[in-house]
């Protein structure tokens, strides 16, 4: 059984705080967001296959990545405004598809007792409409799903 | 007599829609964005002075400036999610005297008849409260300020 992914959005306001636990340590779980051979493994929803064309992982460095699967291809750009490692992610994040709507993501990640982790993701969107467009888009399976490979990553990593 | 300031604020959200008018074309007002020598002269309030101590105008770039005035320092920093020059600006900024709390602005550069042109910034909070914040702050009179030097600055070039 996996842990459950919560995501609660106030509404009437453009964000969202999405929260979700890991049986892995905080360490295990902010490198496989650094490193960016785990970070496309997991990245997505479960079909899709995931290329890395930009990594750059620092404060003030950026990343693009490009997903595939039998319908076509979808490609997604950032820059990382803060790196704090194993403690803080804050970028900015763009679907090509839908180019200049650009939301923020600030990505906590806690250490919890007996070796599990946690991960807090504010996730702010440029308006209430590309909020509602994102979740009406998947926003939800793709982030579930995402997980649920980043758990048998950790599984298999540890 | 200067152009005013407008800041529209949808009650409950966490964004605010800023426009104001320049009597300069879009391509001066664009180059008072880009380069650091012009920008530190009109960015912040009336009484303060700016050192530019980072500046990468590009897309995937950042910058970092310090604001001095009689009762201390207050520094600023970001990154440059989108740049196409005399259109769009898409940049992350962070007060660092408030850590982590990081907004977007995605600002748009527009040419109006008689050599005139626009700015429309779309400035994205990551709360309510942060948006509040900023607003008791005076982020109006910042605004206001700046815009003025600016006009300024824009008529000496002309």
């Amino acid at each position: 059984m996996s842990n459950p992914l919560i995501i609660e959005a106030v509404p009437g306001t453009s964000y969202a705080d999405i929260t979700r636990e890991f049986d892995a340590p905080v360490e295990a779980l902010f490198r496989a967001h650094a490193d960016p051979e785990l970070f496309r493994q997991w990245i997505g929803p479960g079909e899709e296959r995931t290329e890395i064309t930009h990594w750059d992982f620092r404060t003030g460095g950026g990343y693009r990545f490009v997903q595939r699967d039998g319908n076509g291809e979808y490609a997604f750009r950032g820059v990382f405004h803060t790196i704090r490692e194993n403690e803080l992610i804050i970028q900015t994040f763009e679907y090509e598809g839908w180019p200049d709507q650009v939301s923020i993501d600030a990505i906590r990640f806690e250490s919890l007792e007996g070796g599990r982790s946690r991960i807090a993701d504010h996730s702010v969107f440029s308006s209430i409409e590309a909020l509602e467009a994102m979740q009406s888009e998947g926003m939800e399976r793709g982030m579930r799903e995402g997980y649920e490979k980043l758990d048998e990553l950790l599984a298999a990593e540890s």
